[in-house]
């Protein structure tokens, strides 16, 4: 109770995203006396790490994006907006967020940035619309068509060449996204795809795994790294080291060895998984921070609190930030998410903004699956790979799905692709055979991006 | 064995479609002494009554639609092949199928057309773009889109009226197809979405069904035409009998009551499910056979052996073909598929194509769901509904729907939307936001088609 007329106004959060940083900042202030806005521009929260299981016809989208309103529905003290933010204002502590025909200014105390990052083409844009990232729910749907659509495309050329380049899959990037759909895209040809066609063999596709780098998945260390490409070429999936992607066209693929050699590679479908590029709201944030710097990736360079200079009221956290020894993964984000909301529940019980604790990052390992019943694990100094791995690959990503019902339809999924061969998601919209005509017209010209 | 060196020609036939006719007819012929080439220009075997449930978020794409060549995998005497049938040359027996720049002209000696229907907006196309129809994949998605986005908007707009607007729901139509998706529309609205916003109630969404005629459901007779609208009017929705669109754009649609008068319904969803037209290959073969015509909805009269006059071996079946007292739904296009190739296999065999008998149709009945333990069946002169007729409607679907695994993952998905009131496939694509921007921009104009 107050005692003049003025109505006491609560302590209010913008959260800005609806990953894991965005998703799990809300929820931890679900008991705190503040009022939460999520502004995101998706209506879901993107479990990022399966989008490789859509693309390759294994889950559904439902599965791993759940509309974040109603994960946040009993959540009173939160409200979620579906908006781009367009502005943020650090000295008047608002962010303008943009949906059709409506902007909105939406005021804040504190504010939580956890906007995320997306493909990055190192300078080379043009190379989207042929070789499409994976990172949101639209891109997974667009592979999915691309890579089933190849091998029906196969089935009907008359042209033996054309057949090859249409039955040529190159990943480009070895880090664990691109091992997870290589080994998927192996997987697919030789258990779901076998005998389903006449005119083609699908286990005859040519698999490529392209890295720039001496070893795939060079923060697992060079044993892991080497136990994943042994598998990978198991399945048959080549992989290059040492290769970096100097073109890419409608038609296929220019490498350049280590040796400097150039050459070409003909493939219909090429995935881009080689660099993150930050979301353009961390420049926007750094600019109005004296002292404050964006990496080369356009991640935020935050102070040991995880805020940027000046500014105690607005941490950055997830892909956005740019924290030394932190991967751009889930456990960061929501460890930040974590820390960031800690904060700002104890400054509002009287706790000192300058006698934060740094944040500290607890590493609780990585892992990536190479392929069914095999994937690698490295928790500290202890790492190990296979049956054993993928058993905790399995149980910690059903721990981090959101939902019940999530969890129970993933499991049955992964029942019917791995220990039967079966694909429960294989659709494909019509829409993708008249983006590929589109494609087709324009050969190698630079185009707008197709529609999956 | 031949005496000679000619190599013995197995009898060839070619399915045009992969809806239910399609699939069925390439089916029916597995033990045949025949090769069968199945064309269609998606990849997947559609499941048509239930797309309603992927428009409303209850159902994945997977579980409708699986493909095509994986349901054929075993069928070796059977290929799959993408493509869209452009000609047809009953004279030299031959199809041409198009896909990209691939362009193949498939001989047979038999033929069995199966091309279906799209959405008919009686010479108005210019609706589509603001009240797509219910036919495909893409439409579905579409509608999904437009359908939870409606919802994202009324919550971040401050008009009041763009607020009533974009709550108001409209579906023309009042056939099973229409009270099914007016029905899970209403049911979204009240159930799953409920307590999800904050600034708007979407218990309070205004949810309209327009019918040209006296009742919905016609064919299903007065009474239970009747109970399916009271049922309808439970859940709250409006029910606008002899009622016909006369205008549709952006903002809303105009209506002609009985009386003559004129009334504009402002919406943002616009659901269209009025009429069919059927796939422009009945004309092509029409015009090649003397004394053969299409109906008004561009369905071929076939003769009593559902051939088409002086071709005795093109059979036209399925929504293609203009039976009278034939519904075109899937029991239909089954019988057809199982008539037409009785005939091929017996005359094969030896019988005489001159002493066909005539396709007899099978009334088994037909049922519509209106709402969650609610739908309404006719079987004969036997008319019921209610929870009876439900349970009927559930065990029906899950029967016709094809593969186990789509089975199980059906029957969980209802378990989760029907025992509980969550929907597991609330994804919409990112795309779809920058579709209504589009649409916001060209406003009252006519527009191309909106991406999902």
């Amino acid at each position: 109770m107050t005692v003049d007329n003025e109505v006491p106004r609560r302590h209010r959060v913008v959260v800005i995203g609806s990953g894991f940083g965005g998703l799990f900042a809300a929820k931890h202030l679900k008991r705190a006396d503040v009022d939460v806005t999520l502004i995101a521009k998706t209506t879901h929260h993107l479990f990022q790490p399966l989008l490789y299981q859509v693309a390759t016809g294994i889950l559904s989208v439902g599965e791993i994006a759940p509309a974040t309103r109603i994960i946040l529905r009993k959540q009173k003290n939160a409200e979620v907006l579906l908006g781009e933010v367009v502005g943020i204002d650090l000295e008047n502590k608002t962010v303008t967020s943009k949906l059709l025909d409506w902007e909105r200014v939406v005021p804040f105390d504190s504010l939580i940035v956890a906007a995320g990052a997306q493909q990055s083409y190192f300078g080379n844009d043009h190379f989207e619309a042929f070789a499409p990232g994976m990172k949101t729910i639209d891109d997974a749907l667009e592979l999915r068509g691309r890579i089933l659509g190849a091998f029906e495309a196969a089935e009907v050329t008359t042209s033996a060449d054309e057949r090859q380049r249409r039955l040529t899959f190159v990943v480009v990037g070895g880090g664990p996204t691109g091992v997870e759909v290589v080994g998927q895209i192996a997987e697919l040809a030789d258990r779901t795809l076998a005998g389903a066609f006449r005119a083609i063999n699908p286990t005859e596709a040519r698999v490529i795994l392209i890295e720039a780098g001496g070893a795939v998945m060079p923060p697992m260390g060079p044993k892991l790294g080497l136990k994943a490409q042994r598998r990978l070429e198991k399945l048959g999936v080549e992989v290059k080291l040492n290769t970096m992607v100097t073109d890419v066209d409608y038609k296929g693929l220019t490498v350049k060895e280590k040796d400097g050699s150039e050459h070409r590679i003909e493939c219909a479908v090429k995935v881009w998984s080689a660099g993150v590029q930050a979301s353009p709201l961390g420049k926007l944030i750094a600019q109005q921070s004296d002292g404050t710097e964006v990496d080369r990736a356009g991640r935020v360079v935050v102070e040991p609190d995880l805020t940027v200079k000046g500014h105690p009221n607005v941490f950055v956290i997830g892909d956005l930030m740019s924290v030394p020894g932190v991967p751009g993964q889930a456990p960061g984000a929501i460890q930040g998410a974590k820390y960031a909301t800690k904060q700002i529940k104890s400054e509002l019980k009287g706790a000192d903004p300058s006698a934060r604790k740094p944040f500290k990052y607890l590493d609780k390992g990585s892992m990536a699956t190479v392929s069914r019943f095999s994937a690698v694990c490295k928790v500290g100094k202890l790492e190990f790979g296979g049956f054993i791995a993928w058993l905790a690959w399995l149980g910690l990503h059903l721990y981090y799905l959101v939902g019940g019902r999530n969890r129970i339809a993933a499991i049955f999924s992964w029942f019917v692709t791995f220990l039967g061969r079966g694909r429960g998601q294989m659709t494909i919209t019509e829409r993708w055979v008249f983006a590929r005509r589109a494609l087709e017209q324009v050969r190698d010209q630079e185009t707008p991006r197709a529609i999956g």
